[in-house]
């Protein structure tokens, strides 16, 4: 089949490659900066360019972009593609997305599913994409409508040389709200908690917790700034829960609770396990 | 040489099972519950019991319970010990222990070193120990002088079959400082953050900041709580310095002000770079 991709990151690039894995992928590529579609073209990441002419030979249009840019790009695009062609992007916030693109879908008569692969690093750009990096990894589509069975079987067909693991099937709303706690707010909590003047001097004093909790804090600003304003109503929940949990434990160890810790301690131990097992 | 081991949990037993790989060292374990002292006999963990008859023959005994119950132990065995038996206890934090221990070490004549093996596992018990665990892991002491170069190299040489990676020599108040930043903190944060609701549909949303994240919320309540309380002031401001930190992000959020929020992720990956390197 023939593969495009807009924006070669570390996202795109890894699509990128991971298409180039089968023999049979034609992957043409596009990006902002027009040297990475030349340094990918030399990596054999991408067998070449994506211009407006070849549009057409598209069986897959992937955008991996930040979510505004998916908005942009496709309306520009919309009236050039082929009806065959299935277009599914990868920003991490679905609702603008969706709501920006399902209409012109509609109008110009090519599917589009929302898409948000869940893998990455802390690291971004295509010098860090591999193509194993969404092997076993889950999958989130947010299609237009939930009963077309065909779309959402020839989707999965069109990605399986990504190797994802499980692929959901959500709503935007619904992906959103669950994307802002097990993803944005990690990155807001490891971020937030680096900046404690005591982090200067863990040096000798950190056992695996430590660096757990700080992987995600070298992050790029820009682009999760974006996606948490585009988020802004699910954070706000998120960080207002958080903030009233670490309160009740801040109020037990002021008062020297040891009962009330042990009973607060004991509810999150519970709840871990019994929504991850142990 | 021989060595004694109080409280065969994770910490313990993992600390006898390592001093057991050398041939020449014998092992002997107390624990509250005697079952687990014979269990960890037939496993071949300790070579027998330690009874106060044995205490004479010791070069080292460690101790590996809460802090509070370091201090118990230590009040009634002092005036057993004999004073070339080198004392250093695991508890995970210092303050408390050091200012009970070093002075019946003074009164009785033997050696005490605080010590803090940084490493364990979000699991309890000695079914869970290993001899590797401490392989490459920091070991914190703290002395009761620094200028007693010899009592230092010499528990670096008892402490050697356990195979820790670099030793830091601190003192109990800058030990309790840090390790409410890089250990506690992340036990309360990971225990809150998993409150949220919206935790329980986080199946399929998942990568691994999520995993990182929630990794140690699943740990042991009692021993949590007490040390959250031994290390009060130092927790309830690391717990201040976060709910603050966080605050800021939620104002960026609410007022919409991606300039802020760009300026706010720039500063927290800054410093993580400045404190880790990339």
């Amino acid at each position: 089949m023939t593969v495009g991709i807009i924006g070669l990151g570390l996202i795109g690039g890894s699509l990128a490659k991971a298409f180039c894995r089968e023999e049979g992928n034609t992957v043409l590529g596009w990006d902002t900066d027009s040297t990475i579609v030349e340094f990918a073209q030399i990596a054999q990441a991408i067998h070449g360019p994506l211009t407006d002419e070849r549009l057409g030979e598209l069986d897959l249009l992937l955008l991996a972009t930040y979510p505004e840019a998916v908005v942009e790009h496709m309306t520009r695009l919309a009236p050039l593609l082929s009806k065959h062609t299935m277009v599914i992007d990868c920003a991490g916030t679905k609702e603008k997305v969706c709501a920006g693109v399902f209409p012109l879908a509609e109008r110009y008569g090519f599917r589009f599913l929302g898409g948000h692969p869940m893998a990455g690093t802390h690291f971004s750009g295509f010098k860090y994409s591999r193509a194993d990096l969404f092997d076993g990894a889950p999958m989130v589509i947010v299609p237009p409508r939930f009963d077309d069975i065909r779309l959402l079987d020839e989707a999965k067909k069109l990605l399986a040389p990504v190797g994802f693991g499980r692929v959901s099937i959500t709503t935007a709303q619904e992906h959103d709200k669950r994307i802002a706690f097990t993803s944005q707010m990690a990155h807001v909590i490891s971020n937030a908690y680096i900046k404690s003047p005591t982090a200067r001097n863990h040096d000798g004093f950190s056992a695996g917790s430590y660096k757990d909790l700080t992987r995600v804090a070298w992050l790029n600003p820009a682009m999760w700034a974006e996606l948490f304003l585009e988020n802004r109503e699910n954070l706000l929940f998120e960080l207002d829960t958080l903030i009233r949990s670490l309160e009740q434990y801040r109020e037990a160890i002021q008062e020297d609770d040891f009962a009330a810790l042990c009973q607060l301690l004991e509810e999150g131990r519970r709840i871990k396990e019994e929504v991850d097992g142990t």
